[in-house]
């Protein structure tokens, strides 16, 4: 079934308003961009001076465009960006990305008001002004005017950010898919004129390329539209908000960024609970927790943590992290104590954190991660691997761990801490797809994302 | 002065009890280290079994080397430990770093109460047992059984790291190492059977070495020894502590790890706070600080923070972390505003978080950091770049921080998120030396250490 905002991600043809030949211009990074994507549709620059512009012909116009134009992306200078719209609407575009900024944000309220005014009369839509551009890495769709040297491109995959700021949506974006995340959608919506933070949800939350939706969101326009988008998305898939204004020199801030008023911590605090939201406090720990949720297979039944680790200080801070981000310690059954006695050393005692030691072998590892796999008690292992004892076999152990991951039963989550062997220990890893984490606490707190998602879809029933 | 402690970090002759010319033994590795390390001073592997190990003329035993011996590095089978101590003590040798485990750890506590005879008795000092070694990188002293292809070595500089956890210590100096951070030294000291926690802080506060002393500890052996010497550290220099064992759980996990009481969390908290150390919750941000403090070069006055972005949803974020981390906004002085007002567009205002745009010019930074480096109401600036935006150009902006950063007058610390065009940008800091971090938030609970510190510091007189 078609949905209203397809228009923006499955567009079969475009045309960049404002193309340019200049390098340095937005109007030529964004034609770029879609060129370097690999766009399989009908590309149009329009711009009066120029006969072509990166090898295709370019138009004086959206209306002298022979045959239908579905999108425009508009990047022309504010003072004629009206003109352009008009321009699209008597085309028959049905959806636009305005680029340009100048609106509201510079103290022209009346602008958007034209804007929209005239988006109603040709029955279009918008996502903007004031944005980014849009990506989406299965449609080969990419109007994002940030150029490769500086954005990292993703691979077509599970994660869609959507994000009320530019710069911290790009940012994160940016991290992740270096780090070789997929990405569905990177959209960043600026002023909202038309499409707000509850469309694109809505959108997400039936978008099938999308498994886990990221939000960075500063304010709300209509509260109870987005409560409802934010439930619509959570029965399908986890939805992670990072809320910008949490404290009220944050909420000046978001004031004087987007005009957003940033609501009451509380208010937000408790919507986003009814509503199956995860939340994150830290821009790295909302990442983290983005990044379990693309990579974990399975569902946590619980709470209960098990901890595996090769260095006991490791064992201790993980411990301290578990109780500190509200999850538990997982008990062992006697089954597993007594399983576990036979393999591991004598020095070490077969609880939970389960200490196999600095000389750890393979077996050992083995012996743990089965034992845990295999407790009922056990909700959730997180599995260390400190690389700097010469005994541990980096391959060896990846294997290990990515073979319990890829068998699905329990998430199971690495954290490494380290240099050079640490990398190397992450490329025997990445194969398996396993989450990998460069500290124990960031784990938990993902860890805590994962087991809050699911702890209230299952209460909703 | 000498200090009792001296023979661990300025051996002119180290003997390497159980050295082993298997490259997998430990015997081995010890003395692998300390030759590639290039240890000045005279050097004898000690195995009755050899007559050469590395090209070095082996000695049969200790008392069997001709001149004298300062240091032993014992790794010899626990059944025979204490006959080498014995044998070193015959010998003269003064301090010994001894490797061994299966000690206190396994089960065997009498092993200690003879060790401690034998030390008592022959006027020796150990470190240990159950350690990883003792590495001095300016003394080019490297005991570390760690291989270098497993654990980095660094580069002589400030910091040192004191940790119960071999584990903890030698993967957090792993990522500080790789990063370019300077050590001065990294000491790993087990069971402290003889010399403790304690003894080793005094130790590195009079050390001219080191200037700033991180540690990671489980429990302490004498509670008014301890506070005593972390004292004596503060009034010197930055003492940065990560406490495991804070929780329940994790005190439970220190007792089979190192069998220490971990001991009240608040009762520490209180401790820390009377004797000026600075702590951390997490093991990043424990890493953060010490980071912090070994590139700061100014001394903050207090704990008014301005923020200077070219991402209005990094100021927000950051001026949230700012207040949840107890440190405040700066307010900007009327003379900072107008200052400002010439240089920043008329879309953007000059208040706190100052956002220079994602179109920001070498012009606008510069304007921007000049203001808060002269404005008297701030006493730190936190100063981002997202490099994703095409204009920031990262060297000049590097420039701009670096040469604030190395004038003097304040703190600066640098913040930028991304992938590729960050590694960039980050090596165009470098050169200065200036503190940079990846999240907003990261630096300003780095930030806080920074100020927790002078303030206790400037209240003590």
């Amino acid at each position: 079934m078609a949905h209203p905002l397809d228009g923006f991600f499955r567009a079969e043809s475009i045309a960049v308003v404002g193309a340019s030949r200049q390098p340095d211009k937005v109007g030529h990074a964004v034609l770029e961009a879609l060129q370097r994507g690999g766009f399989p549709g009908r590309l149009y620059p329009v711009n009066p001076n120029a006969d072509e512009i990166l090898g295709l012909k370019c138009y004086p116009s959206v209306s002298a465009i022979p045959g239908p134009v579905r999108q425009a992306v508009i990047v022309v200078p504010v003072e004629i960006a009206l003109d352009a719209v008009k321009d699209c609407g008597k085309k028959g575009v049905t959806h636009i990305a305005m680029i340009t900024a100048g609106f509201r944000e510079a103290g022209h309220p009346e602008r958007e008001e034209q804007l929209l005014k005239l988006l109603r009369k040709y029955r279009m839509r918008c996502i903007g002004p004031n944005i980014l551009g849009v990506l989406d890495a299965h449609a080969k769709l990419d109007t994002l005017f940030l150029p490769v040297n500086r954005l990292t491109r993703p691979t077509p995959g599970g994660i869609s950010i959507v994000s009320q700021s530019g710069a911290v949506g790009s940012a994160l974006f940016d991290v992740a898919a270096a780090e070789g995340h997929g990405f569905a959608k990177f959209i960043s919506y600026g002023n909202a004129t038309d499409v707000d933070e509850s469309d694109l949800l809505d959108y997400l939350a039936q978008d099938t390329d999308t498994k886990v939706v990221a939000m960075y969101l500063e304010g709300v326009r209509d509260g109870k539209k987005f409560i409802r988008a934010c439930r619509k998305v959570t029965r399908q898939k986890p939805l992670v908000v990072i809320k910008g204004g949490m404290t009220a020199a944050g909420g000046k801030a978001t004031m004087s960024h987007t005009g957003s008023l940033a609501g009451s911590a509380e208010v937000y605090a408790g919507a986003f609970k009814q509503a199956g939201v995860v939340t994150a406090q830290f821009l790295e720990q909302f990442l983290s927790m983005v990044k379990l949720f693309e990579h974990a297979r399975a569902v946590p039944k619980g709470p209960r943590v098990a901890i595996i680790t090769n260095g006991g200080g490791f064992g201790v801070e993980a411990s301290d992290a578990v109780i500190e981000e509200g999850l538990q310690m997982a008990e062992f059954s006697k089954k597993t104590t007594r399983a576990l006695a036979k393999v591991l050393p004598a020095i070490t005692t077969a609880h939970n954190p389960l200490d196999v030691l600095g000389d750890a072998t393979n077996e050992r590892y083995r012996a743990a991660v089965d034992a845990c796999m295999a407790d009922p008690g056990v909700d959730i292992v997180l599995a260390l691997a400190l690389p700097q004892v010469p005994r541990v076999d980096l391959a060896g152990v990846a294997k290990i761990f990515g073979e319990a991951h890829q068998h699905g039963k329990k998430p199971i989550i690495v954290v490494t801490t380290g240099a050079a062997a640490s990398t190397e220990f992450k490329k025997h890893l990445a194969p398996y797809g396993i989450p990998c984490f460069d500290f124990p606490e960031t784990a938990v707190i993902a860890a805590k994302g994962l087991v809050e998602y699911w702890t209230r879809v299952r209460k909703q029933g």
